[in-house]
């Protein structure tokens, strides 16, 4: 039986698999074929809840008597775009120029060849690990989330599974492999604001009350000023308004009622608790302020909606895994990887629940992108850092 | 043959025809029928335009040897809303309680009803008129626009008809018969403005420009300072955004284009060419503004587009016209009617490019509404004054 060694083997397998999200697209059975030689146990649960498809998952497991890794990643992958437009067919994995193209190449089916290639490496070389290494993969991390990363983890505790470290493999370097690892995420809040003035016509505004000022001063509020200015671990809190509406197609119309959304990504300064009570008491101000805005009602009529699943900010603080990944990706590569907290969320933000976890894999410049591709020495040198650090780790 | 001398009846007659713009609904056919016995040449034009439907108009002549007034009205009306919610039938006329209820009761079939009355008494008190009456009607003023008062000026212009004054029966008293004359009318200008950003993720805000922080940046511009503290004849100048939207969905994308619409009514110390300059200085001048929003793009990337036809600001200073219609009015009801600029747009800004022009009518309280209704005692007391200003401006 042949070890799944070669990490562009087992990453031109996976890419051939169509495994957009929700469906599986036979890169879970193709995963479980090169886990299978290498001893692994494999359970294939799939989650189901109303209103989101079924999700098809995978928990693997190699047990030995010692610690307990967890390698965390999925296998769904975003739609492919303008098909066109691709170089290379995306499911194809076709190579050229020492690129493999494809997609989910380093988002992130080519991070989780390159971790089994590393295990194999492992065995191949050394004999059974010192411990245990899981692998928790989910078909639906770049879709709604809900059958995925958070029910596997439910459904694996809940069968007595525990682990001391985790490393998601997402692809966290933005130019070269060995630039960043990402030991904590921001936190992510998102609400909906209403305001109701009165309708009327616009040639007797004394008789109506424009919400659309109003609720330029309830997001003036939000804008300004700034949350912080940053931690010694992270970015300033940023708040972004994604949308602003009324739809009043009427030009001589004053609208009822206008609506704004906004996102918060907030740093360890603040908690999902203390940022809500921020933007309350901001919007509650501005909303009763007397210094309002020319011609808005004198108090603003105004409700505010939490959108549901908020993400809790997080910070790992676990030494032996974040110098034990550091030391790897030096010792490889020659450079030393800063310690990032910022861009968006992930599924770590899941994993931080049971366990310390970091976050390292490909270069991410071309995911989601046309022409996603990694290249072939990526691949090569990856392997060996995931090799080196469970060496390391379970030393 | 019957003299059409009671307002009420004549008002039934309207009434009862379902004209709802822009459908005739046998009420112009009335109107004929009221006015061939006292000798009116009827012509009865339709006028048609690409994408907007064809529209019946009603232009009567009782020609004397004299100066030429013109009533100008419609006998569309609008939509009855909900129909279930009436009291009364909306196109019944049932009087109860000395009102006489229906769509068009004040706006205005009832205005052109006390008008026709007021001739027929004239005419069968004083015989001939000294000079010309005509009735300029359309069925399209409540709609588009577009095939009504415009294009029947036009037509009847084109015909060699001129006018020394115009008095439009729409209903400009606010709460008792004899409050208001309209003597003028704001001008009203739209445009749309859009303001270009850069998607992107929420997390990399340094990689997006959103726009919706512009375009609150143009829209502030725009509503201070204001434009004036109004003139002598006119209120202040009011502008109004009537919407602002992006229609982004998603809570995690910057999203990559917001725009506005606002009107703006302005007041005789503008017209419509300086007033889109003021807007268009304005605009310029924020876009560019180093005192930008936090967080703007350095200068703001937009665009303005007029919308089409704007309403020119005019004011009547036909004394004859105005003193006579004030005397009439103060004779009949003792109240001496304030002399008002105030309000929307009305047909009259099209008269006035012809000859001068003033609104009188009814109350327009119940205008547009469930219940539209007009006291039987003020289709007598229209009439009267009415009467009283055909004796006195024809003297």
């Amino acid at each position: 039986m042949t070890l799944p060694i070669d990490p562009a083997q087992n990453l031109a397998s996976l890419i051939r698999c169509p495994s957009v999200t929700p469906a599986e697209g036979g890169a879970l059975t193709a995963l479980a074929g090169m886990l299978q030689p290498l001893g692994f146990t494999i359970d294939r649960p799939t989650f189901s809840d109303i209103d989101t498809p079924d999700v098809e998952n995978l928990y693997a497991r190699l047990s030995g008597n010692g610690p307990h890794l967890m390698f965390a990643g999925h296998t769904d992958v975003v739609p492919v775009g303008d098909e066109a437009a691709w170089t290379h067919p995306p499911f194809s994995a076709e190579t050229s120029d020492g690129f493999m193209y494809g997609r989910g190449a380093v988002d992130m089916k080519g991070g989780i060849a390159c971790f089994v290639a590393a295990i194999a490496r492992h065995v191949a070389a050394n004999g059974p690990l010192k411990g245990s290494v899981s692998l928790l993969i989910t078909g639906d991390e770049e879709g709604p989330a809900i059958n995925g990363t958070v029910r596997l983890l439910e459904w694996a505790a809940a069968r007595g599974e525990s682990w001391d470290a985790s490393i998601v493999g997402e692809p966290t370097n933005p130019d070269t492999l060995g630039d960043m690892i990402k030991i904590g995420r921001r936190g992510s809040v998102s609400g909906d604001i209403s305001v109701y003035g009165r309708q009327g016509h616009v040639a007797y505004p004394h008789l109506a009350d424009n919400p659309v000022r109003g609720l330029m001063t309830l997001v003036d509020a939000l804008l300004d000023p700034v949350f912080d200015e940053g931690s010694a671990d992270f970015q300033p809190s940023n708040l972004e308004i994604t949308t602003f509406d009324v739809g009043n197609r009427a030009t001589n119309v004053i609208p009822a009622r206008a609506t704004a959304t906004f996102n918060i990504r907030f740093n360890d300064l603040w908690t999902v608790e203390t940022v809500k009570a921020e933007i309350e008491a901001r919007l509650a101000r501005a909303a009763s302020d007397k210094r309002l805005r020319k011609g808005a009602s004198s108090s603003i009529n105004y409700e505010l909606a939490w959108r549901g699943n908020p993400s809790h900010v997080f910070l790992t603080g676990d030494e032996k895994l974040i110098n034990t990944l550091g030391n790897s990706i030096e010792s490889i590569t020659g450079r030393k990887p800063g310690l990032s907290t910022s861009g968006g969320t992930s599924d770590a933000r899941f994993i931080k629940d049971y366990c310390p976890v970091v976050e390292f894999g490909l270069v991410g410049k071309t995911m989601h992108m046309v022409d996603e591709r990694v290249a072939l020495a990526d691949l090569e040198t990856l392997t060996q850092i995931y090799q080196r650090f469970l060496e390391d780790w379970f030393r």
